[in-house]
Formats: structure tokens, sequence, C-alpha cells
């Protein structure tokens, strides 16, 4: 297994030369995250998830989780680091200082989360899906019900789960069939089966609380008959629910996460948040959570980056065309092969520009919650909305390709399962699929945040990208990123007018569009995040004692620009080609 | 699992609508390869595929291989089908009749041999990885040695190895180590460890005949000092020869399959060919192999295909953004949603392309072996020689995206291995790394195949699309096809003026091209083969009676131009934008 070092230099950098942190945390009240508070938690996440979580991340893979009739057991290890976790304070970090956390703002758990979920992500899943409990209770839970759950749910004491997805229905939430039966005592009995549930069971803490969705008696068919249930592993009087692991699926990746079936057998639920209004009330924090599956795609980039750099720097194999590099040894180390360096540089791209984007974007969660006003917040919450289906599926789609780019670096040995490299393809190849596929963040971004906001959310951030462009144009040594950066942000709105000129007339275009639009946003947003990096590093460089970090992030944002860029004009292609390609063909004739 | 049926009208079409399959055998002298004789021989091979080899793909996959002190055992039932297989007479299909075999041509054993890869790749390998050894001997061999192993290779009594790779050298094999010592007897002593060895060991035949690359004593370093060795696991007077498995490798797919440790401790072995001349010996039956691993893109696009198209017709979920198309059930199936049908699209044009290209090119291989004369021998062997490496690298990454679809169609079902999905992910993950990685099948593309022949080779290809364009420009209902054809095909020229150029000032700039020409050849490559498709598919529609397979070709050759073609733009640019942006950054600053 490749091992992880967490790349401190690089978020350091985007903290407080990109993106300046101070002055944002500053800004948003939070005076607790000063500098030298960040770089030490910083330091300290960095020792856990390097000490603690990666070596466990391999051993999780090849031992799995089992079920008994006692529940889930997760893999040697995993519990005793997660103890740990919970007595370091590392789940409470970002938590309401009211109900025992520390108050720092979302921005900085998401550093320690990109940190965890790349040393282990199977492990990280555990803690990483809590967020989802957390915050319903937190946003929609009665002050009772905050007393109850909130607190432990924020040390980390209990961990949750979100239960949503039903073996005949993922994407179409609107045919969930489990029900919630009102009982006298205001509760609910809760029947049903839900599959696919992440952390469902297991052995880390000593409560789980479940969000169910579930139908109330007579509720309207489809999305809008739908509430949301507080389902405890563990009552609050101390007895047993009725909530099983049914099975444990077994799947492609991430071994170490119990996915679990779960059984619901007339269990005792508490209604949160109004009724049928269930899926409303997810939708608050849909976006949060998505952001956080748009951290794996890094993560795989970052971990499979490591490991085949560390193996191209080691292995040797044939002579570089321009002269040996290592006269005296039998052969050149393969980084000194081209199209080695194309792969290295692909998967570098992919891993610090997603984290540019995801930086960017859990600042602008912050504000959502504590920006100065609503103005503020309200273009925050609209950032957010537009830019987290392309991270979410931009980034894991990115992550995929650059976790078999470090397969292919390593040859045939990145298909042997010592190594390492092809885990991380497995792990990776869930995170395109689950919180919405692909295809379905390419509606949500075409559909509902491009064309149903008639362009408006589009037109906030390309307004953003073509401020940044003018007043960087001058801009010593990234002038031809600028000058393309530019193009493509204008042909981003032409391209966006044509295909919305096509919906007018045929609604069924924006589905044949979609995914294209969506890689071709992906392309170009990352393209504005690796220009503001070029930009900070141009400006680090002349004070700089030791230049080779800026120059790299100059090299890697030209590599972007010219190797990688190239690929919207593809998708623009496709995307404009139309519908009737895609729909010409009879379902028999296929 | 999918269930596995062989795309018998696909391959008839091909065979005898758009390459006059009848006209060719008879040209190479094969009357045995009668029309009847062809749908026969494809009808029984389609029957033991389905039936015998699919259903032992995932229970293959599961159970794995072991090894004990006896040697390796393969997965339940195995072992029974490949001796339904030998008894049935497959393995000797294209074999000499003089050793034993049945005398057809290879192109015929070419389409037994994509059924069986595609109802079970890992099982396929056994019989598959023979052909090399066959060939070794069937060229280099002595009639004494053609005598002893050729002819119960052909039958398929006992199978072949290829023993090429150690564990410090896989592509570059000049470093290889294991030594040859000569004996009194005229033998050798063979000495060395093998790595990567599939069907190294197993209990499905009597006996495993290993050619060995080794070096003799005083051999010059590097490729020039390898020589090749016959090394049977039995000895020709029945005792066992000092070869041994010392391990199985774990690896991420094709666990049916055994890839072995082979140790080989004073074994026994007979030199083939020449002293020191192994590696070009190996060289002439180099594509054979080559195109036998681009096969199993096109077997991993089409069994994720078949998977995929029955289950988007069969799951129900949202409705048709063009209104319900299944208005008495609760939603849609997803095939009515456009981006479902991109994916299926994408499956369907690479596994048909790439099924086009693979009948072509084993029409090459009959040529080479039985042309009417010199002349066409050569051209065979030269349009061979130059979209072998394509149809490896390009249709092995095209069978990996393909499967990656097919997942995708199933959303997070497709992530569980009980569907069978992502074991074709896994499975396909190898063919882009063995026998020769995308990237040296790049190398040898751009390098020895274009520049060294002064673009001769590509020159001949090209010659045969523009003649092929221009006798077709006029052609109904294709015409939109063929002038973009033409054009990608003349810019294919272009762009290779331009990289040759470039690399006559400087030799790295091949490796800075080669990847992206690679996959910018495979792209109008297949074009090509869409367009021939396209034309045969129209000239029989008018006649058809069911013309529902013919418009269907004609509606998949559009989608492959209009959506999949434009991505060779994106390689055009990365490949033309220079070396500089790969090789700027230090090694140290990555």
């Amino acid at each position: 297994m490749p091992e992880y070092k967490a790349p401190l230099q690089d978020m350091q950098f985007l903290l407080f030369d990109v993106y300046d942190a101070e002055n944002h945390y500053a800004r948003i009240g939070a005076e607790d995250a000063s500098r030298d508070m960040l770089e030490a938690i910083m330091a300290e996440s960095a020792r856990f998830c390097e000490q603690v979580l990666a070596p466990l991340n391999q051993s999780g893979d090849q031992e799995g989780c089992t079920l008994t009739e006692d529940g889930v057991t997760t893999p040697a290890g995993f519990r005793e680091a997660y103890q740990q976790y919970v007595e370091n304070g590392w789940p409470s970090l970002s938590s309401p200082a009211e109900f025992g956390g520390q108050g720092l703002p979302e921005s900085v758990g998401h550093i320690v989360s990109e940190m965890a979920g790349t040393a282990n992500w199977a492990w990280s899943m555990y803690p990483g899906l809590s967020h989802g409990a957390r915050n319903t209770v937190a946003i929609h839970g009665t002050d009772e019900q905050k007393e109850i759950y909130l607190t432990r749910l924020s040390t980390g004491e209990w961990t949750g789960t979100m239960c949503l997805t039903e073996a005949h229905c993922g994407s179409d939430l609107g045919l969930l069939k489990t029900r919630a039966e009102p009982t006298d005592d205001g509760s609910y009995r809760i029947s049903g089966s839900k599959i696919f549930i992440s952390s469902g069971d297991h052995d880390m803490a000593e409560n789980i609380i479940h969000i169910v969705l579930a139908r109330l008696p007579g509720a309207p068919a489809g999305t809008k008959g739908i509430s949301l249930f507080i389902v405890p592993k563990i009552l609050p009087d101390g007895t047993r629910n009725a909530v099983k692991c049914g099975a444990l699926e077994h799947k492609m990746g991430i071994h170490g996460n119990a996915t679990c079936v779960m059984n619901f057998d007339e269990a005792t639920g508490f209604l949160i948040g109004p009724e049928n209004k269930g899926l409303n009330c997810m939708f608050t924090f849909m976006n949060f959570a998505r952001i956080g599956t748009a951290m794996q795609g890094v993560a795989s980039a970052e971990l499979s980056y490591q490991g085949a750099l560390a193996y191209a720097k080691d292995r040797l194999a044939m002579r570089s065309l321009a002269g040996p590099k290592n006269p005296d040894g039998p052969a050149d180390p393969i980084i000194v092969h081209p199209d080695v360096r194309r792969m290295l540089l692909t998967q570098k791209a992919f891993a610090e520009g997603g984290r540019a984007m995801l930086y960017h974007l859990s600042q602008q969660v912050d504000l959502v919650h504590s920006a100065q006003d609503e103005e503020e917040r309200q273009a925050a919450d609209d950032l957010l909305s537009f830019l987290t289906p392309i991270a979410k599926a931009f980034l894991t789609e990115a992550g995929l390709e650059a976790s078999n780019h470090g397969v292919q670096v390593f040859g045939g040995h990145g298909y042997i399962q010592e190594w390492g490299m092809e885990q991380i393809v497995r792990d990776a190849r869930i995170s395109t699929l689950y919180e919405g596929t692909t295809g379905i963040q390419a509606l949500d971004l075409l559909g509902r945040k491009v064309l149903m906001t008639q362009g408006q959310l589009l037109k906030n951030f390309t307004k953003i990208v073509h401020r940044f462009c003018k007043a960087n144009d001058g801009a010593r040594g990234i002038k031809p990123l600028i000058k393309t950066l530019n193009a493509y942000n204008k042909d981003w709105g032409d391209i966006t007018t044509k295909i919305g000129m096509k919906a007018m007339m045929n609604k069924e275009e924006v589905g044949g569009a979609a995914y294209d639009y969506l890689m071709y946003s992906g392309y170009v947003s990352l393209a504005y995040y690796w220009a503001r990096m070029a930009l900070a590093a141009q400006e680090q460089l002349a004070g700089a004692e030791d230049k080779t970090f800026y120059q790299a992030k100059l090299d890697t944002a030209r590599f972007y620009f010219e190797r990688i860029l190239p690929r919207a004009e593809a998708h623009k292609a496709a995307m404009l080609s139309g519908l009737d390609n895609l729909m010409a063909m009879d379902e028999g004739a296929f």
C-alpha cells in the first residue's frame, strides 16, 4: 500500500496564499481559527491519519466486515482507531459549542476529513456518515431531540446513518415503500427494508442513530409523501430497537465499510421535521454530503499519485530517449519517460485542482452558516448550489481516472493486490455512483441549477471567473492561462444559450446534453482553480527561498491547460450534436 | 452475472456483408471454410460458450485458483469444460492438418476465441496462452521438436505458456537474468524465476510446455543476448522437470486464471531457434498475441453491454422527460433516459467497432500465412504491423471504459458483486497492462511503425481509407460520415508530419506525443470500420425483410461519429502541445 503523507504544504498554500484563510475566518467571527491553530490542527491530524488510519487501509480491505447474530464486526484495528479519534476530539471539531463541539467552522473539519479519507476511505465513512444525521437533527430536530441525540453525535460517542435507498429505488426516491405507523405515545412504528446503508451497523460506537425516509399512512404518492424519522439502534430508555442489519453487501471495494441491508421491523421511530416534507429537509444539507463525496475523488487521486510517484522514482526500465539519466544503473527510473510523467501530472493536476475547488466550496459552506449579511450568505449558497454537482460528479470521475493511471504507472504490478494500487481503483469506483450518480448530478446541474434559474447561477460564477481574468490579464508568467480561461469561460455561456434554446423546443434535450455539459463545466471550473493557484504561486515565487513548490504549481497549471483542458472541446461537440443520435434507435434494436 | 449470448448476427454481418469472407477464403485456398461450414462452427461454438463457459465465469472469479504441493487447482468446472473443449476439437480448429489440426484459417479460430473469451475470459486464457508456445514451435522448432510438442499442443492435449517477465523487468526484457547452462547431452539447465506467468500451472492438461527466455553463458548484455528454450513440465521421458509454481499472485481480477511465479531450478530445457535471437523469434508472432489481447477489449465491452442492456430494459426509475413511456408502471425503464442510452451506445460502438477491426486484422493474419503472392502477403503484414498496436492499446482502453459504463448503468447495484458487472471491470483492467502496456504500444506505433518507416505504414493505411472515402462519397445515407472520416484521415497525415518534424529536432518528442497519437489513431481507425459497417448496412437495408439490425448499425455509426469521434480533437491538441509541459518539472518537484 502506498504510504500516505498529508500534503501539508499544498494545504497551507491553499489556505493562506490562495484563499486568505485568516481574513476569511476573521470575517465570519471564527477568531479561534488562527494560523497557528490551523497549522497545529493540520499537523496533529496528519500524524493521526498517517500513523493510525493509513496502516489499516489495506488490512481493512483484505479482512472486510463480518456479520453475526450480534451485528457487524469491523476489521481489526478500526474500533480502536475510532476510539482514539473520539478521545482526541476530532468528530467535534466543527460542531457547535452548545452541543459539545469545538465550534470551529465546517471548512476546518473539511481539512481533517480529507486527510482521514485519503489515509483510509472505508474507515472514514463511519464518522463521515454521521454528518448527515447530525445535520438533520441540528437543523430540523426539536429541542428535546437535539438534547438527546445531537451532543453524542457531535462528540462521536454515537454515529449516524442516512437510510434512503430501497432495493427497487435509488435515484428515484419517490418509489419508496417503507411505512411509518403512528402510535399512541407520539412515536411511530417503522417497517421496511433499506439497502446500501453505509456504516449501517458496526462495533465502533455504542449507539447508531438512523435517519430513515418513510411514508405516513395516506401520504401522497411520489416524493411529496416522504417523511423523516429518527430511529436509534438503542432507544433513549436503553432498550434495543427493532432495527437490524439483515445482510452485508459483497462489493467491489470499500470492504472495510459495512454496507448493510437494514431491516426495520416495527422499529420505534420519531418524526423529525414536518410530515411529508422529508425530501425537502434532506436537500437542505445535500450539498454538504455531496462535497463529502467529491472529496473521495481528491482522496483517490492524491493517494494513487503518492503511490505512483514513489514507484516511478524507484522502478528502473529502459533508457531516457534523451540519453541515460542513471548511467551507473542497469536502466533509468521510469519517471524519466514522458508518458509516465503524463500520467503522474494528470493525477497531480486532478488531486491539487480538486483540492483547490473543495477548499473554496468549504469556505462557501462557512459563509452559508456565518456570513456577515444576507447578500453574502445568498451568494455563497448560490455558488454552492451551482458548483456542488460539478464537484461531486467531475471530481469523482477525475479521481477514478487518476486511480487508474496509478495502476498503469505500476505496469503489471499495479494489478497485484499487495501493492495496494488496484484497491484505490476499487474503492474509488463507488464514488461516481453513490450520493447521486454522475448522470443524476448532470441533470441537477443543467436542469435545476442552470436552466431553471434562467442561467443565473451560471452567470454568477462566470462573472467571478471573468472578473478574475480581467484583474489578472497582465499577470506575469500566467498570461496564456488567463487568455485561455477567459475564452472557455465565454464559450461556456454561449454553449448554455444554445442548449437552452434547444431545451425550450424539447425538454429531453436536457437529458441528452447533461453529462457532457457537466464534464465541460468541470474542466473549465478546474481551469479557474488552476489559474488561481498559478497566480498565487507566481506571487510567492520571487520572495520564496525554496522555489520548488511554486514552480511545480506553475508547471502543473500549464500541463493542465495544455494537455487536459482541451478535452472540454470534445464534450462541447458531443453535447451540441443534439438528442437525435441518442434517441433515434428503437429500444428493441439495441 | 450477465447472461452471454453470442452476437451471431453481428458476426455474420461482418463476415459476409462487410468482409466478403467467402471470397476471402476461396482466394487463400481455404475452400473448407464455406458459408455453411462457418455458420455451423459459429452456432456450435456459441452453444458451448453460452452453456458451458459462461456459467463458470462468476463462480471462477469467486473461487479462484489454489496452490498445493501438487500444483495449481483451477476453479470447479474449469477442468471438465476444458476436456469437453478438447474433445470437441476446438483447439485444433486453426492448426495445420499435418500436426493434427483441422487446417482452417486463423481467422476462423479468432471467431471462436472471441466467443470463449467473452463468455469467460479467465478460462479462455488457458487455451489462449497455448497459441504463443504452439507458434514458437511451429515456426522455430526443429522437426523433432515439432513432432514431440506440436501435435499435442495443437489438439489441446497439452497447453503452453510464454515465460518472459521477471520481478525486476517487464517492458524492458533486456534486463532479464534467467540463465541457461549447456549440458553434455545438448540440453540446457535453466535457472531463474519468472513472474506473471498466466496459466503457468493448472490441472487441466497432463503437460505444460513453457517457452522460456533466458541467457546463455557469455551472452551479450541487453536484448541481444536472449535465447528461447522449451521447458516442458513433464519431460519427453516421462519424468517431472524441475519447474514449479512457487506462488500464485493475488490479483484485482481474472481470478479463475492462475497467474504464477514459476521457479526454474536447473530445469531441463531445449534451445529453440538460434542462440541470442530469442526476442526476434518472439516478435514474429507478437502481433498475433497482441490481437488476442485486443480481443479482451471487445469481449469486455460486449459482455458489459449485454448486462447493462438487459438491466436498462428492466429497471424502472423516473419518467421520460418526453412523457411516460410505461404509464401503467410506477416509473419508466431507464433505457428511456438519454444518458443511459449514451452509455449503452458507447458500449455498443466500442464492442461492434472493435469486432469489425479485429475481423479485418484476422483476415490479414490469414493473408500473411496464405496470400496468393508476395506483394499481397507483404501488404497484409505491413497493415498488421501498423494496426496491431492500435488495436491492442485502443481497444483495451475502450473495453475498460465500456465496462465502467456497464457498472454505471446499474447505479449502486453495479458495485455489488452478485450482479457481475464489477467483475467485468476487474477482469478488463489487466488488458491495458499485459502484452505491452498502452504506453509501450504507443511507442511501438509512433516510433517503430510510423516514424521509423518514414510514415510508410501509416500512408498505406490512410490510402486504403482515402480510397474507401472516394469510392463511396456519394453513398446514400452515409455522406456525412464519409466526409468526416476523410477529413480526419487527411489530418492524421498532417499531424504525423508535424510530430515527425519535432522528433527530428528532439527524439524525446516521440515519447511525449505517443499516447495521444495512439488514441487519435484509434478513434480514426474505428471511424473507418464504422463507416464500412454503415455502408454495408445501407446496402442491405433495402432488401432486408427485418430492417432493425441494419438500421441500428446506421444509428450506432452516427452516434460514434457525432459523440465519440470528437475526442480525437482533444488528443490532437494534447500531442501537439509539445514535450516541454511534460519535462519541465524537476523530478524532485513532483
